[in-house]
C-alpha cells in the first residue's frame, strides 16, 4: 500500500496547535449570543447520565455559548441537578416505558419526539450523539430518525458510544455525510471494520486501513482513539500523538466529543478563511483530540491515580488558554 | 492457644507500604479502558443513599477506571446526582414497592434483576456487597442469588454493613469461596463469632479467634475492624495498626470496602508475580486498612472534628501517591 505520507503529501502527525490556534472563535464583544456554539448532544436514559453531561458541560467549558442534553423523562431530572448551565430535555422514550402501547400510540409518541428536536434542530452548529444513549430498540429508532433530519437540515453529527452501536448496524444513516465524525474506541473501531469492511484490524497499516474506511463510508471522518489518535476523512490521515495521561477512567470519550463538536463548529464557521485548507471536520477532530489530551496531562500531574473525568474537564479552558490565549 | 507470631511465621504486623506499592497497578499508556479495575457496589435503597456513593466513588479514587452501583429504583436518581463519575443501575426492589403482587409475579420480577446484573457480572473485577443495602427480605434474597451468580463466575465480593447481616444468616452463601471478604465492626464481629463458632470474643487471644473463625467459614478472609485492624483468610493472621484519627463519623467503612476491593483486584492480576506470595484478598485488605487510615490522618489533620467522610475521600490520591507515586 502507498506511504500515507505521500498519500497526504503533508507530514503525517498533524500540528495541532496551529489547527487550535487557526480555528478557534474569535472573542469579540461585539458578537451575541450562541454564536460561539449552540450544540446538542442526543443521550442520557435510565442507566446513564453521566457522559451527556460530560460531553455537554465540555462543549461550554470549551467556548461554546449554549449546550443542550435530549434525554429520556428519567434522566432528565439527574443531568439537570449535575449543572444549571445545560438545557435539558426531558423527551426521549424507552420501551419498558410504553410497553403497554399499541404500535400506532408508539408511532404517535415517535413523531411528537422528532417534532419536538424539530422546532430545535436548525439552531444547532453540531449534534453529538451518543453518549449515554443506550441500546433501547424504541429509542435507537427514534434517534435514527433525528440523525435524517439533522443531516437533511446540514447539521453536523458527532457519533460516540451507543451511537456508533446504532450506526454500525445502520452504515446508511451516515454514509456519504461528509459533516458527519465517527469517534470509535478500539473495539468499536473492530466491529465497523468487520461489518464495513470485512475484514480484521492489524496494527501495521493502520492510517491506510483508517483512511480505506472513511472513504467506504462515503467521506465520514473518523477519529480512531488509541495512544496515538489517527483521524480520515477518506482523502486525507492526520495523526495526533501529544502525550495525555496514563489514567482510563471512564468518561474521556465523552468530553471529546463535545470537545470535537465545538472545534467543527468553528472551523466550519471560518470556512476557506483557515490557511490548511483543510476539511472542518478533521481540524475539529485534530483540535479536540489535542486539547483533551492536554487537559488530561495537566490533571493528572495535579492528580495522579485520583484524576476523574471532572478533573480533566476543569483543566479544559486552562488548556485552551496556554495555546490559544483569549486575548 | 499458639502464639500468633509462630503460626504466621512472619511478624505479626504487615508491612503495609510494602504491600500497597508491591500490588498497586503500574499507570501505563498502552493500558486501555476498564484495565484498572471495574468495581460494582450492590446497596442503596429508600434509605439509604450515601454508603453505596462513598464505596463507589472510593474505588474510583484509588485509580479503578469504572465503578458502578447497583441499587433500588428510588436510590438511583440520588445516587447518580452525587457523581456523574458513576455508572448507577436502578433496578433492585423492596417489599413495599411489590406488596400486591402475586408469588409468581414476584419471581419474575427477581429473575429480571437476576438477567440484569448476570449481562454485567463477568465484566467486574470485584463486588462490594452490604453499602446502604438495608434489610428488605425480597430485597435480601435477591442479593443472595447475586452472590451466588457472582460466585459461579469467580468474582471477588467484599461483604460490609448489612451484606453482613445477611451473610451471617446465611453463612452457606460465602463458606468454602476463598475470595469472599468480610469486613465485620466489632457489633457484627460479635455475631458473627456467635453464629459460627458458637462462642464470645476475648479480647485475649483476637488474632487467634480470627483466624479460626475464617477457618471456619473455609477459608474466607476477615477483615476485623478495630483500634488495630486484624486480618485473616485462615491461615495466617495480620494486623494494619498505622494510626488513623479519632472521628468515628459515619461512612469510612464505605470507603474501606471499595478499597479493599480495587486492591485485592489488581493483587489478584498481579497473581504470582507479588513477592509475598501472600493471599491476594489478604493483601487487598492490608493495603485498604492502611491507605484508610493515612487518608483518614491526614484529613483530621485539616479539618479536626469536622472531619467527614468526604474529606477522608478527597485524602486518599494523596495518601496513596505518598506511598507509591503514579510515576
Amino acid at each position: 500500500m502507498q506511504d500515507i505520507r505521500s498519500m497526504s503529501g503533508t507530514t503525517f502527525e498533524a500540528d495541532a496547535e496551529n489547527v487550535m490556534r487557526e480555528i478557534t472563535s474569535v472573542l469579540d464583544p461585539s458578537k451575541h449570543k450562541g454564536q460561539a456554539g449552540k450544540i446538542a448532544v442526543i443521550g442520557g436514559c435510565r442507566e446513564y447520565t453521566g457522559a451527556p453531561y460530560f460531553a455537554a458541560i465540555s462543549a461550554l467549558k470549551i467556548g461554546a455559548d449554549l449546550s443542550h442534553v435530549f434525554c429520556t423523562k428519567d434522566a432528565a431530572p439527574v443531568i439537570k441537578s449535575y449543572s444549571p448551565e445545560l438545557i435539558v430535555h426531558p423527551i426521549l422514550e424507552e420501551s419498558y416505558n410504553i410497553s403497554g402501547l399499541e404500535d400506532e400510540e408508539r408511532r404517535c409518541i415517535s413523531s411528537k419526539i422528532l417534532a419536538e428536536v424539530d422546532k430545535w434542530m436548525e439552531r444547532f452548529d453540531c449534534l453529538v450523539v451518543g453518549p449515554g444513549l443506550g441500546r433501547d430498540p424504541y429509542l435507537l429508532e427514534c434517534v435514527s430518525e433525528i440523525m435524517k433530519h439533522a443531516r437533511q437540515s446540514n447539521v453536523p453529527i458527532v457519533i460516540d458510544g451507543d451511537g456508533l452501536f446504532l450506526v454500525t448496524n445502520s452504515i446508511a444513516l451516515v454514509s456519504g455525510y461528509p459533516l458527519a465524525v465517527l469517534t470509535p474506541n478500539v473495539n468499536e473501531y473492530k466491529r465497523l471494520v468487520q461489518k464495513v469492511l470485512n475484514c480484521e484490524v492489524n496494527d501495521r497499516d493502520a492510517p491506510e486501513l483508517l483512511q480505506s474506511l472513511a472513504k467506504q463510508i462515503g467521506g465520514v471522518t473518523i477519529l480512531q482513539k488509541g495512544k496515538s489518535d489517527l483521524i480520515s476523512d477518506g482523502e486525507i490521515a492526520k495523526s495526533v500523538s501529544i502525550y495525555g495521561s496514563p489514567r482510563r477512567c471512564g468518561g474521556q470519550g465523552d468530553i471529546l466529543s463535545g470537545s470535537v463538536a465545538v472545534f467543527l463548529s468553528w472551523a466550519r464557521a471560518k470556512g476557506k478563511a483557515t490557511t490548511s485548507q483543510m476539511n472542518p471536520t478533521v481540524l475539529g477532530c485534530i483540535a479536540g483530540s489535542a486539547l483533551l489530551r492536554k487537559a488530561a496531562s495537566l490533571a493528572f500531574k495535579d492528580k495522579k491515580r485520583s484524576t476523574l473525568t471532572t478533573d480533566i474537564i476543569e483543566c479544559l479552558g486552562r488548556s485552551l488558554e496556554d495555546i490559544c490565549p483569549a486575548c
